[in-house]
Order: structure tokens, then sequence, then C-alpha cells
């Protein structure tokens, strides 16, 4: 029996999507073998390598002069292809915005390749908030300025698009999808698909293509946006299967009406889950009113020592995955698109009974 | 219907493997969702993690002091990784083998960042043997010694590992699991999973623990061998699916007898396709006999004008993906561990048929 699946990553993929899969998964489309069987360079999969693209850009509608690429070693490898890529060009200086751990892991890698500018810091107030741009200090000859749009671990999202004038680079790992996004405003977007885009093992890249030649001289061609480009992503044998299933989920949210309707429900999930969270006098969000994400909502419980019983009860009551990271303990529930209305209800409820009980 | 596949990778998967896959691909385990969708580091997915790893280690009896990693980027990743991670400890010399596309490919990345010896070539005969050992030029100081076992495309094939002087590393993409391993002659050994472990997406590293400190210091994070060894190849998120069907696949192995069982197979399929190619006037292989590979059996027809309609003939009798690659042309069958008997006896059989019908 399937139940709700509040992982942060990787997290729930759509049912119908799983369900096709399943079916078709030892004979793909009559082909007489599974789509992990095909060559990548088959009429077949090259038409799903395609449709994948094309079915992206329509959700996003990404303008021609961007590249879409599949890629492995997930945002991680990002952190190091980052610098590779953009700092080729002059400067060796990046401006980042310092918003928790994975902003962190960014600038780290950064450091290694050139000079990292840390424009802002929400450190002050452990991470719990997304800092306002008016005190920023950029660089004057930064290669590009990074930002995480939103914290996975901290539940922390910004509300808007930061103006910059270098190119704008953003970790969209958990927020990707989820709603409409102005594309042209940014100079690279990368994604590890294992949120909102399917299973893990690939990851999506967003270049816009005037950016693909300041790379450093030594890249390696792994971690190379421009090789990556002018292979349609098929440098070496991608990872068919993720590639696939990531196509289907683009056409599951084409056919659920795009990312404006994951705007509407990813809005309409989290509200209801922060609407509980501050009712309650037991239960709270340590994020930042302004800043609280739609798609990663950590709480707390006013006693610390019902922690246990709590993941327990709720994974008894089919709720999985509610778990903080380890890093920073406490309750996560991440509501990513493959996450229905139901399940926030039924947690919400679930929440609302644990109180009463334990209160 | 399932057919029978001789594609060269993303290869034929056992069907036993996919069966399981596909029963379980909703609800794993009774988890309440896929495999796919739990965390890599949930007590379920580490112990999917763990087995992978032993029964590898089983499998090709790994010494203790070999770490298993479990990859992103495929070989065409660690052509990159090799030089980063081995030529920090002073020597940036290598010694290379040239055999053909796939040994030219690492050479290429590691002529990036340091000397390459050509040891020995086969381009003399348009890459259609494995040079002897008793002509090598081996370095006094090199790094490392690299050589690829198998050549996916030109279907040759080492009978021996070669006995050289520094840590010996070997692009094992096509012939891993095939046959018994003497691990401890190897310093590090790669393989892509799209052949013999699993879909594509996934790439195994076993490496000599004393090589693991050994790195040029500004190595990508992505790409070091002692982050991945540290951190239990889950330094970001892996892929979870592709190690889970890894993991299937080697329980699979373990069922049909191990690589004893695959050496004894892949001989006799291997042995009655050549035994047809030389006794036929028609259907010829272009590899020298002392070189072929077990794995990939590339041919040509007498008439090359024939080779579309062998190809399509060859597809309306259930035989797939028998095209030799884009840049060598004529045909080839892959005959991996998953392809059965079977398969290669309707080919044969096919192949007669076709030769009295047009040779």
């Amino acid at each position: 029996m399937r139940k709700f699946n509040f992982c942060a990553g990787p997290a729930a993929l759509p049912e119908p999507v799983l369900r096709q899969a399943q079916e078709e998964l030892l004979d793909w489309q009559g082909v007489g073998c599974s789509v992990m069987e095909v060559s990548h360079r088959s009429p077949e999969f090259t038409a799903v390598a395609e449709a994948a693209e094309q079915d992206l850009r329509d959700l996003l509608s990404i303008p021609g002069n961007y590249k879409v690429l599949f890629l492995q070693g997930g945002a991680t490898a990002q952190f190091s292809a980052i610098p590779w890529n953009l700092f080729g060009a002059g400067s060796k200086s990046a401006d980042y915005i310092h918003t928790g751990q994975w902003a962190e892991k960014a600038i780290k890698e950064a450091r290694r390749y050139g000079e990292v500018n840390i424009v802002a810091s929400a450190e002050d107030r452990n991470f719990s908030y997304a800092p306002a741009a008016d005190a920023w200090q950029e660089s004057d000859d930064a290669a590009y300025f990074h930002y995480t749009p939103n914290e996975t671990i901290g539940g922390v999202e910004f509300p808007y698009i930061p103006e910059v004038k270098s190119p704008l680079v953003a970790d969209m790992s958990s927020t990707i999808l989820s709603q409409p996004l102005a594309v042209e405003r940014f100079g690279f977007i990368y994604a590890g698909a294992q949120k909102n885009i399917g299973p893990s093992g690939i990851a999506v890249g967003i270049v816009r293509d005037d950016l693909l030649d300041r790379a450093l001289p030594d890249i390696p061609r792994s971690l190379s946006w421009k090789i990556a480009a002018d292979g349609q992503s098929m440098d070496n044998t991608p990872p068919t299967f993720a590639w696939y299933l990531s196509g289907l989920v683009f056409k599951w949210l084409k056919a659920q009406g795009g990312v404006e309707a994951m705007a509407e429900l990813s809005l309409k999930k989290s509200q209801l889950l922060y609407g509980f969270l501050d009712r309650s006098a037991f239960f709270s969000s340590p994020v930042s009113v302004e800043s609280r994400s739609r798609m990663n909502v950590p709480f707390v419980l006013a006693d610390e020592s019902l922690d246990k019983k709590f993941l327990k009860e709720s994974e008894e009551a089919g709720l999985l995955a509610l778990k903080g990271h380890r890093s920073v303990g406490g309750m996560r529930a991440s509501l990513y698109n493959a996450v229905p209305l139901e399940a926030v209800e039924a947690l919400v409820a679930f929440m609302a009974d644990f109180e009463q009980r334990n209160g």
C-alpha cells in the first residue's frame, strides 16, 4: 500500500508516473526490452531525451539562448563545476549569499578555485531567514553571483529573485518547477532531480549560452557545460532510466496544469501546515515568516523528549520520513509537487491529534 | 514480448532482476513507497548499499585493503579522475597502452594533467589486436599504468593481466564480472555499470587503499576517490535506483554460480559465434584470433551493401541492436552476462540462414 511520503529527497514521485514505468519496465513501447536496455543513441531513446528537454522548456518557458543540460553527479558536482566553468574569463572572484548548509557547501568548493565574497549571511540568526537585499555588499568584478533560492535543510526560501550585477547562479534543487520562473534573469540554474524532477542520479542545468566560453583551461571533461551542451548531454552514457522518468514527470506536470498549478498547490499545502503550526501551542516553525519555504517545512515539538514518539506514531499512521535532517534534528515535512494535498491534510490531522494527546 | 538484445550498452539486464524491480516498484519491501522514494540515508537503503558492496566483494574476492566505490559520471568521469587522484604524489607521468577508442579517450584526458607515455599501440593494424607485452616500453617513474582489458568498440580483449612496475589501472566497463579476477594485481579498477553490472548512471570503482592519498590538491570534490571512500559513496545523493538494481544483479550472479559460471558461459557463447564466423565465407571477424573479446564480437559481411538488409531482417527476427558502433560500421554482437546462450544460438541460426539466402 502506498503511504504519504514527506522525504526531503530522494522524494515522492507521482504515482501515475511510477505506474507507467512499472507497466512498461520489461517491454517498453513494444521494443522488446526495457527502456534501460536500449542504446542512448537509438532513435527510441533520442526521442525520449528530446521530448524531456522540450517539455521542460515548455514548463519553464526557457528562452532559446539557454541550453538545457542533463548532468550527473547531482548539485554537488555543480558546486565544483560552477567555478570551473565561470572563472576562466578574467575574474576569479564570485559573490555568494550564505543561507545555510547547501549554500555553505557551494561556497566551500568555490573557495578552492578563487575568491568568494560573502555578500550576506543569515548565520547571525541560525540561518532562519533569507537576508534582505538592501544590505548586500556586491563585488564590482564578480564572475557570478550565487544563491540558494530554497535551503532544503533549513526550510528557508527567497520570496523574490535577487537583482544583481553579475550572472546570477542558483541551486534550485528543492524548488524548481514549483512555480513559474523568469529564467531570463539567470545565468545558470541547476537542480538535482531527486526532489521535484525525478529519481536521484540525474541533475538539470539551464545555462545562458554566452557563458559557455568562460571555463578554466584545465576543467575536467565531466564538469564542462560546453562539452555537455555540444554533445546533447551524451558525452558519456547518460543515466537513461532517470532521464526517461524525469520526462514522464514533466508530462505529468503539464497534465496537472504546469508550474502555475504547482504554484497554487504548493501555496495551499504549505499554508495549511504553517497555519496549523502558528495556531498550535505545541508545534512551532523555527523559520522567519517572510522566508518560509513552500517546499520544506521544518518544525519542532515544545517537548523535545516526545520527538521519538512523534516519529514512531506518525510512521504507523502512514506518514513517512518526517524526521528532520540529522544535522538539525526536529521534524521536517517536504511538500514537493508529487506530495498531494491529502497528504498534508492527513499530516495536520495527525499532528492535531498528537497535540491533544500529548500537549 | 522480450527479445534477444545484443546492445553494447546500456545493455540487456537479467529478466528476473527486472521482474523483481517491476513487482516492487510502487511499494518496496512493504515500506509504502518505491525504493526510488526513500532517503539514501534510511536504514532500508543503507542495507541495500551494504549488501551490494558485500556481494560484489564476494563475487570478485576483493581483498580487505581495497575500497569499493559506487560513483557517478561513468567511466568517462574516471578518465579525468585517474590523473587527478594519482598525479599528486610526485610523478605526473603515466604509462598507457593504446588499444582503440576507449583507451584513446583515457589517454586524451590524462594528457591534460601530465605526461603520457604510450607503452604500446595497436594503431598499426587498425586496433585489431592487444599488443604483446615483450615489446612494451615502461617508464621508470610512472604514477600508474593504464590499460583497457576489453575494447567495447573494437572487440579486442587482453587474454592476460599485464605485469607492470607501477600501480595497474584498468577500465573494465565491458568485462568486469565475466570471469574471476585477481583484484590484488590492480591499483584501481573501474567500470561503468551499463554492461555487466546494472543500468547506466552508476559506475563501480575498486581502489587499493594506499592510493587514496595521492590526489592533486585542486581535485574537484566529485572526482575524489578519498571523499567517496570516506563517505561510503554518499558524499552527495547517490543514484539509488541504479545502485539497488546493481545489487539485484549481483545477487542474480551469485545464484547463477558467480563469475566462474559466467566465465564458462561467456566462453561457450563467444566460441559458438566465433566458430560460426570462422567457418563462414560470408561473415568474418576483423579481430586477431588471440585477442578476440568474449564480450563484444564485431563482424562484417562480405558484401557491405547487404548491411542494411541484415539489420532490418535480424531485428524482425527478434535480434536487437546488432549494428556496429557508428565510428566503425559493420555489426557487433555484445554477449554480456545477461545475454543467454539461446540468444547466441538464435543469432547463429539467423546468420546461417541469411548467408544461405544472400551468400
